[in-house]
C-alpha cells in the first residue's frame, strides 16, 4: 500500500509553503489553502490530512521537485521532544554498569537545530565531532494529557524520519544534560515529508537503517524498541500536555559513529541517509559552516 | 531610578493583552497596536519597549490590575533556555565528588510548565515533591550567533523573575536530562512583569530572595553567579542563533526544599515568592491539580 505524503518547501524567492506529492511534483497546498492553514501544523490540527490527500492526489503537479528546498515538514512545533538511549545496547554503550532505564531518557531540540531533506547538515568551528542518528519520528494529531498507553496511537497523526545529528564532546560539556550538543544550528534533519499515520503496521516492526557513503552504520527495527510508541507517548503527556503537530524523535539503534574505535565523525562531503519501510529516505550530505 | 513595567495578561473574557503598568492599573498596548505587535515578542523585535513606555507613561489606566490575570510575559518564545547550578554551593550540595563544571548546565522548558503571577502553581497527583527555585531571567532584544562577552549585554532586552518550579523525583527519572521534572505543565512562573533593561548595574550585584510563607529560603546577590550573564549569551549563542525574545533563566541560589534534612516539599496553600532588587515580586500559590 502506498500512503500520501506531505512536505513543507521554500522557493528560490524565499516563499515557505507545503504541498502534496504527486506524480511529476509537488500539488502547491499552501496556495490553495492560504486563508485556512499557514503551515501543515494548523493542517493536522484541523484533522485534515486525509480529506487534502483525498481531494487532491489526481491533481497536476503546479511545480517540479527540483524546484524548491526541502524544509522540516513542521516549522514550528510546539514541542520537539527526543527520546535517547531507545534500542538494545544502546544502554551498554554508555559502559557505565547501570541497569537499563525504567524510563525514557527525553530532551528537548529548537527546530532551528534541524534542517531540511536533502540540505547539508552543518559542521560548526567549535567541532569536528559530528554524528548521525537515525531515527522515526511520530508527529502528534489529537493531543492530550494522560493518554493510556491503549489510545496512544490513536494521538498520531503522521510520521517522519530524523537525522538527530549531534555535537558529541558538547553533549557531555556540562555537568548534567545533553541540550548543547542536540542543539547546534541545523546540525540534524527531519523528512523528507510527513506520512500520514493510518494504521499500527506502519510502525510495529519496520526496519529502520542508517547509510553513510552507503555503508550500513544503524539498522534495527522498531520491534525491539525498549520503550514503545505507545509508551513514549503515555509517559510524555504525563507531565506535558500534548497538541497537535507537536513532534516526537523516538530513539536511534546502535552504531553512531561515536562508538568506532577509533570514534568516525561526519565530514564535508559525506552523505547520510536514513531509511524507514514506507516513511521514505532521508538524504543530507555535510558541508562546513559557511 | 523606576523603571517601566510591562506585563502580559488575560481579561475575564479569555482575551489575551499586554500592557505597561501606570498609577491606578494597566495601559492596554495590545489594543492600541493590534495591527503592529501581537505580543511583547514583537514589541522587542521591534525594540520598541523604550518608545512605547516613554509615549504612554502619562496615560491614563484603561483597567485595574485587578481585572486581568497575569500571564508569563512572552507566551510564545522561540526558546525558553535555563542555566542549572549556577551559585556557590550548588554544586557541592550534589554531594557527587565532582568539581565545578567549565560550562554552564542547560536544560529547556515549554513555556506551558510556567504560569503567571499571582496564578496557583500545579502540584500534580503524580509527585508530592513540588520544589521552588528563584531566578532572574534575561529576555533577549538583539538576536545574534557568537555574541562576544564584551558584547552580550547589548542582546539583553528586559528583565523578569522565575519560581523555576521543579518535579524533583522526575528530574532523576532517566538515564540523563532534567526534562520531565522540568516540564510538569504549571508548575513554575515567570513575571510578574517585564522591566526594560537599560544598564548593567540593574543586574550586576542585585539580590536575589525566595520565600515560602514568609521566610526566606534562597538569598544571594548575582555578582556571586558562577557563570555570568555575559558568560551564559556567549555560551548559548555558541550552538543557536538567538532571536528577539528569548527567554534565559539564569540558575537558582541554594536552599531549594530538596535541600533539606528531610526535605521540604511545597504543599497547598503555601506562598512562594521571589523578589530581586528592581525587579519586584513575583508571588504564586500552591494548589492541587484540580
Amino acid at each position: 500500500m502506498s500512503y500520501p505524503r506531505f512536505l513543507s518547501f521554500s522557493t528560490s524567492t524565499g516563499r515557505q509553503g507545503f504541498g502534496l506529492l504527486v506524480e511529476g511534483g509537488i500539488v502547491d497546498l499552501s496556495v490553495r489553502y492560504a486563508g485556512q492553514y499557514p503551515t501543515l501544523r494548523e493542517v493536522i490540527a484541523d484533522g485534515a490530512l486525509a480529506t487534502l490527500a483525498e481531494r487532491h492526489a489526481g491533481d497536476k503537479a503546479d511545480m517540479a521537485l527540483t524546484e524548491v528546498s526541502f524544509e522540516i515538514p513542521i516549522p514550528a512545533p510546539e514541542k520537539l521532544i527526543c527520546v535517547g538511549v531507545n534500542f538494545p545496547d544502546r544502554n551498554e554503550e554508555y559502559k557505565d554498569g547501570q541497569a537499563a532505564p525504567a524510563n525514557p531518557s527525553l530532551f528537548i531540540r529548537f527546530p532551528r537545530s534541524f534542517t531540511g531533506h536533502d540540505q547539508p547538515l552543518i559542521r560548526p568551528p567549535e567541532s569536528p565531532q559530528l554524528d548521525y542518528e537515525g531515527e522515526i519520528v511520530v508527529v502528534i494529531g489529537k493531543g492530550g494529557r494522560r493518554i493510556a498507553e491503549k489510545d496512544a496511537l490513536d494521538h498520531i497523526a503522521a510520521l517522519t524520519l530524523c537525522n538527530e545529528g549531534t555535537i558529541r564532546d558538547w553533549v557531555r560539556h556540562a555537568k548534567f544534560n545533553v541540550t548543547q550538543g542536540k542543539n547546534f544550528d541545523r546540525t540534524g534533519s527531519i523528512g523528507p515529508w510527513l506520512v500520514p499515520f493510518v494504521d499500527e503496521s506502519q510502525i510495529a516492526d519496520i526496519k529502520l537503517e542508517t547509510r553513510v557513503n552507503g555503508e550500513v552504520r544503524q539498522s534495527d527495527r522498531t520491534s525491539r524498541m525498549i520503550f514503545s510508541f505507545r509508551k513514549i507517548i503515555n509517559y510524555i503527556s504525563t507531565f506535558t500536555t500534548l497538541v497537535p503537530g507537536d513532534v516526537i524523535v523516538c530513539g536511534t539503534p546502535t552504531g553512531a559513529g561515536a562508538r568506532f574505535d577509533p570514534p568516525i565523525w561526519l565530514k564535508p562531503g559525506d552523505v547520510v541517509e536514513v531509511e524507514a519501510d514506507g516513511l521514505g529516505i532521508l538524504r543530507n550530505t555535510i558541508a562546513d559552516e559557511a
